[in-house]
């Protein structure tokens, strides 16, 4: 008999109603919504499946744990290397492509088809007929391309862009024209229409959007981070923007979250701020990531979406 | 030798670059941009290629005309049943797809993903962590399903959507679900997401967006309208935005265009207005459309697109 807790703050109650319903053999379920002293009851469970934060803190008093099953992708307050390794770690994978897709494509159109700019003209009445552009043979730059990069290279290319890849080795991508890796960045940033990020918080990421990388790109690229925000240089970028050598950019994901009120962030023009919100996870999704690999863990299959500590993701 | 009439108020000389470019055997080219009184000396030619404003005007004095082919999908005023129909006509199909797409879904996922609440929150230092819904598994009815109206089926079926259409007959597009004729309008209507109208100016269509179709909608749908501006009944759309019976609303087409500065949509909440501008007509594109069109021609092959006067498109 395996014994899971499930750790979440406001989908305990979920998750135990997707993986009851699921009929899991051997398996024991036990939740909590925050590691409180109740934790101390459950100590001897091999298995998590929960949010990263909170399954840091009980991580010292599990005495038999197996197998962690994140219900984020980005797990970096986990592979800290101050904390314990001896056990497998999973994330959540392959079900924020679709979602990402969504995030990223509603603002690469808003900016391509100037949809705020009508809105304002609609504002004071003026009928405003100036000829769309395209997204067709426009250049799409995605910064890492793992399940959600690859879900966007794909959606680039179904809209007619050209999409290139920056990636630490991998080529795997169909829909990637050219990769880039390595000390390749700046030709990877040349004459780009798009940038996007998806880089988890790896070693080699921080920072990786810096003021030279922005300065190697067109003033009429428009820039989109969904990945984790110390991949950027907050300072540079709001540079760049204010002196207009980017066109634009979004930022999902910061340094600090939320983004604390006297952030400068707030002031930066033609910056879209969103709250951590593009790739929203739902209960199904992950319980069916859980199901799926409890199902691998229980016939002795590799898991599926394990995560290596030392590369960070 | 042919004599072709290049008629287009703004690209007469992109339209002349292209074809020439083409090297179209037996073909003579003459360009104007306004039928003034210098169509006089172009009355012998067979073909005419330009937009159909101006088409209408010198219609009358081409005597020995065979061929039209317009630059624009909407070809109402052609099919005037008081103007001639000794001629084949055909119109620009197959290129506004993309374009339409890029629109279309720019505004639906500016709806689903709440781009512009988001945006709000923003300008007053509010981190707005809401959840983010999705378009997979939403409902999406197309009113009219030619080549528009495919591609947009085929886009909301990568998004994950679930897509029926509404159409005279056809039932050829394989991206729809379920296909509705005839009397069942009310039927298609029923808890629709996204309603889109991608109709021609055709007899049957006019006012096809009214009262009761809006009524039938739930009140969370959002409707776009990129065919022509008649199958809408303004008053009735404006009052259903404002008794808030419909969630929002895109025109890019309406009665009267440029709309005029005191039409009450200015001010009809909800409501985003463009000017004619979701799919504009690049020069490449329609010349494709000629020269293959062209060849068809010279070999007697069926030409494509051609137009049906009675059904007027």
């Amino acid at each position: 008999m395996h014994k899971l807790l499930i750790l979440s703050k406001h989908r305990s109650e979920d998750y135990l109603r997707l993986l009851t319903a699921a009929h899991l053999p051997g398996l024991e379920i036990h939740t909590l919504s925050q590691p409180s002293e109740a934790a101390q009851n459950h100590t001897t469970c091999d298995l998590i499946f929960g949010e990263p934060p909170l399954i840091r803190e009980v991580l010292p008093y599990m005495t038999g744990l197996r197998w962690v099953q994140a219900t984020w992708a980005g797990v970096d307050q986990l592979v800290d290397p101050a904390l314990r390794r001896d056990y497998t770690l999973t994330n959540a994978r392959g079900v924020f492509g679709g979602l990402m897709s969504e995030f990223v494509f509603g603002y690469i159109l808003l900016h391509e088809r100037r949809i705020l700019e009508r809105y304002q003209a609609q504002q004071v009445g003026r009928w405003d007929n100036t000829t769309a552009t395209t997204l067709h043979g426009k250049r799409l730059g995605l910064l890492g391309v793992g399940s959600i990069g690859a879900a966007l290279a794909h959606t680039g290319v179904f809209f007619g862009m050209r999409v290139r890849g920056y990636t630490r080795s991998s080529e795997s991508c169909p829909d990637i024209e050219t990769f880039y890796h390595g000390g390749s960045l700046g030709e990877f940033a040349d004459n780009l229409d798009y940038l996007v990020c998806t880089l988890p918080a790896a070693p080699g990421a921080r920072q990786i959007v810096n003021r030279s990388l922005l300065e190697r790109l067109p003033p009429r690229a428009f820039f989109i981070n969904v990945g984790r925000g110390n991949a950027v240089d907050e300072q540079a970028l709001d540079a760049a923007l204010r002196s207009g050598r980017l066109a634009g950019a979004v930022l999902d994901v910061f340094e600090q979250e939320p983004l604390p009120p006297e952030h400068f962030f707030w002031h930066t023009p033609n910056l879209w701020i969103t709250g951590h919100t593009a790739a929203p996870s739902y209960p199904e999704d992950l319980a069916g990531v859980f199901i799926d690999n409890y199902r691998r863990f229980l016939s002795g299959e590799a898991l599926r979406y394990q995560v290596d500590f030392e590369r960070g993701y």
